[in-house]
């Protein structure tokens, strides 16, 4: 067991309004009554923390606000009332914290909580070198697993969790719209499923990243892809889409392949009302199902989908920066290019991170 | 039991162009192969029988056309290989023609069948005093059963096609957007379930006769749907909303009043693209389940809810007309006003009915 890294004044990378992250010294205090003390070591980048840091989400966001939830680390220290962890442990999160007393959370589905504390947005997130969170919100990783490896659990249980809504079944084809890292896992998890599939994506270092993993690849802007699913499908459609672009034209797409009875798993955050085809709804008897977050089954699953290698999490890490980098990282991701996951290297001292 | 009434030359009323219907001799050739002739006596007049009256669907429709599908009758002749059917038997026709051999078919889905011939639009319908339909398409009345409720047997299907497609449970809160014929079934049907209902309606006679038959309705001019809704149901929304009103702001109002994970069943047709808030769809994990026309077993269940008055026919009938006065009935409902179901009696004798 490796002992987490010492460090005299953890740091924190703080999202201090537009474009900007300062790296300062973060929380050190002991945990309280049923918290635990992690050293988070590799915290990958996503979509909404780009929308975080492009300023999109200032009413939301308080300033200065550690952000990030896509972690692995190790359990540091282990508050009262905790039982069943111990320094040392290998983590991964599911940074969600419910009320219990909603109309949703009675129900059951306390993921969706109406009253959600998402953390890492609406609370500190694991951007830093010392997190406290509750110890209910941990998930346990196997020895030896790859902690940069671990850092992809959260974005696989988003992927679990839409295919799962779905329902996708072995032999059915699955059409995912949208080949950046949400959309390739859909497509890796709805495999390993045993369904056929096929992602459609503009951007053509992703489509060569999905062939490389084995997955079939089309472009949109130059092939006619509701032909195509027509050809593949003899003339029946898709059993499924995934809406995973966030674009107009991909919503169109998803519904137009879709065979009778089949099901739109909506997955991107379309902040803007959409123009849909609701006639195509009524006349194939479409089903759509929005999907959000995940519960603990969906990290479960995902920790073994990343252990056994199904998800190969190394072709998918494009780079890993230091924490006291991150802001090069953000900017890269914002400028686009050939990135998929990128990850923050939390475990420097607190000398080389500040560097 | 009583024999059908014998006729001379039997009528047929027939769409001869926009906005106009001829009446005219109709077929009376011998039953082929199996095939069932028969002696429709009421036909009821709904939403789609309106759209070609309008022209609206010339493309489709061949004229002169006879029209009309929801129809109750007795059989006058049964043709060559038919089997279980006697002169005489009370009937109704579930009017689909599927190939058996598409994709949706394969897959069991031969009610939205990728060829299918809906009988009353793309062949001929009931609106005629002699009728040859296939013998595969009838469904049993029971004797004694009003041949006027019977022929509110196919929109009843309708409903409970939409109230299965939903998957509506006793004691869940279901909100109908739209209180005409198809509105009101739906919130019989689902009240039939064990659900709690409340109607949404702008029409103040379609109020008054929802609320004539037990049901809550709203106004949705005059009052806030979404906090009624919300009153309703201690902050939660509703489990279930149908769309039948066809209007995008029905569209909207019926994502607005959903609980988490809440279904939306889109039962109206949309012929235009609709402006959705998916955002919505994805915070709350909506479903949106398209369901159209209609399966035996919907129809096996409606003549159930008929017959045991579980649906009270005779306070949806509005009215009933004589076969040769069909245009006027027709234009009585283009007109709108304080109608519900007009039902076109096609009983009388040729020299009555051609009056």
């Amino acid at each position: 067991m490796n002992a987490p890294i010492a460090v005299r004044a953890p740091l924190a990378v703080r999202y201090a309004g537009a474009r900007t992250l300062d790296v300062a010294p973060g929380s050190s205090e002991a945990p309280g009554p049923g918290e635990v003390q992690l050293a988070p070591e590799y915290v990958g980048i996503c979509g909404t923390d780009l929308h975080i840091f492009h300023g999109d989400m200032d009413a939301r966001v308080k300033t200065p606000a550690v952000i990030g939830h896509e972690m692995a680390g190790r359990v540091v220290q282990v508050g009262p009332e905790v039982e069943g962890w111990q320094p040392g442990d290998l983590v991964t999160v599911i940074p969600l914290r419910w009320d219990g007393t909603c109309p949703a959370c009675r129900k059951g589905h306390q993921h969706v909580c109406q009253q959600l504390d998402f953390i890492g947005i609406d609370s500190p997130g694991a951007m830093q070198q010392r997190w406290t969170v509750p110890a209910s919100t941990l998930v346990r990783l196997p020895e030896g697993m790859p902690l940069d490896h671990a850092a992809l659990v959260e974005p696989t249980a988003v992927a679990v969790h839409d295919v799962g809504r779905a329902g996708v079944q072995a032999g059915e084809r699955v059409v995912v719209v949208g080949g950046g890292p949400v959309g390739v896992l859909i497509a890796l998890v709805a495999r390993a499923q045993g369904a056929e599939v096929r992602v459609v994506e503009l951007s053509e270092h992703r489509r060569k990243l999905a062939a490389e993993l084995g997955l079939a690849v089309w472009n949109p802007a130059t092939e006619d892809v509701p032909e195509l699913v027509r050809q593949w499908t003899g003339d029946a459609g898709a059993d499924v889409a995934f809406e995973v672009s966030g674009a107009a034209n991909g919503v169109e797409t998803a519904i137009e392949v879709l065979a009778v009875r089949g099901r739109l798993c909506l997955v991107a955050i379309h902040p803007s009302p959409r123009v849909v085809n609701l006639h195509r709804f009524f006349w194939r008897e479409l089903t759509l199902v929005g999907a959000r977050l995940y519960d603990r089954g969906d990290f479960e699953r995902a920790v073994e989908l990343l252990a056994d290698a199904t998800i190969p999490a190394a072709a998918l890490i494009t780079g890993t920066v230091p924490l006291a980098r991150a802001q090069e990282a953000f900017e890269a991701l914002e400028a686009g290019g050939n990135v998929m996951k990128i990850l923050v290297d939390c475990t420097g001292t607190d000398e080389e991170s500040a560097a």
